[in-house]
């Protein structure tokens, strides 16, 4: 890349931008404040090495997520893109709690009925409970892991 | 902190802990790996940029929740915290879906018995529909306005 073309990270670090460029690709002149976020966050060094150590075929989905999560990280200094994680994770507890909620009165319309009529053929858990239980194991133990190992 | 008892960070960069280092409540020797992926993929010059500009009361929380995304990059160099996320809002989606599938099968059962017994009650949609939909476009709403500002 020519330096009348530079991308937004050698524009704002004021150097030439060159053919090989590796956040050429990934931070163009058209959009100079997302890397504005990603250099105040990380810096413009490590970027290049976090793009470095991933295939090159994986770059630009890299390139959008550290983005995302310096933008996050700008807009919530505090908690980040962990805010959004803590959000998502009381959402789901939520709508777990007012799935037992309604399975319970699922059950007392069941019972209610059954003292008139023959009861329900016998069905085990719903599959969306046993998945919903399977879920929330599955991003319990995703989390007690990354925390574990440091 | 005496040069004897240096913090994590102080101890990984080589250099004396002062009495009021901004690191080492976060970073205790006792835990240099966590110092280790923080500097790695932020770099402690920002980290230390970062806790500076949080009140003093928040650090804590800032520093665990920067320790949990530097954390998650090195385990995942490609997405990081963002996979996180992502995982999180799929299983969300299934979870919606599961629960309009029960929602069908319910009224579906409904039906069946109103051919022999007086109709139900009309209830509306159940809280949890209503609430689960306002869930739903509260976490969309709030990353479209994280990726539209930038």
């Amino acid at each position: 890349m020519s330096s009348f073309s530079r991308c937004a990270a050698c524009k704002y670090l004021r150097r030439k931008c060159p053919q090989d460029c590796i956040l050429a690709p990934y931070f163009p002149s058209s959009n100079p404040q997302r890397f504005v976020c990603v250099h105040k966050i990380f810096g413009a060094s490590n970027v290049t090495k976090m793009l470095q150590q991933v295939p090159g075929h994986l770059r630009a989905e890299a390139a959008e997520c550290i983005s995302y999560e310096a933008i996050a990280r700008v807009q919530d200094p505090v908690y980040g893109c962990v805010g959004i994680i803590t959000q998502l994770q009381q959402q789901i507890s939520q709508i777990h709690s007012e799935i037992m909620k309604t399975k319970g009165e699922m059950i007392a319309h069941h019972c209610a009925h059954s003292q008139h009529h023959p009861p329900p053929q016998p069905q085990g858990d719903p599959s969306w409970s046993i998945s919903l239980h399977q879920q929330q194991q599955d991003y319990s133990q995703s989390d007690e892991h990354l925390l574990r190992k440091y």
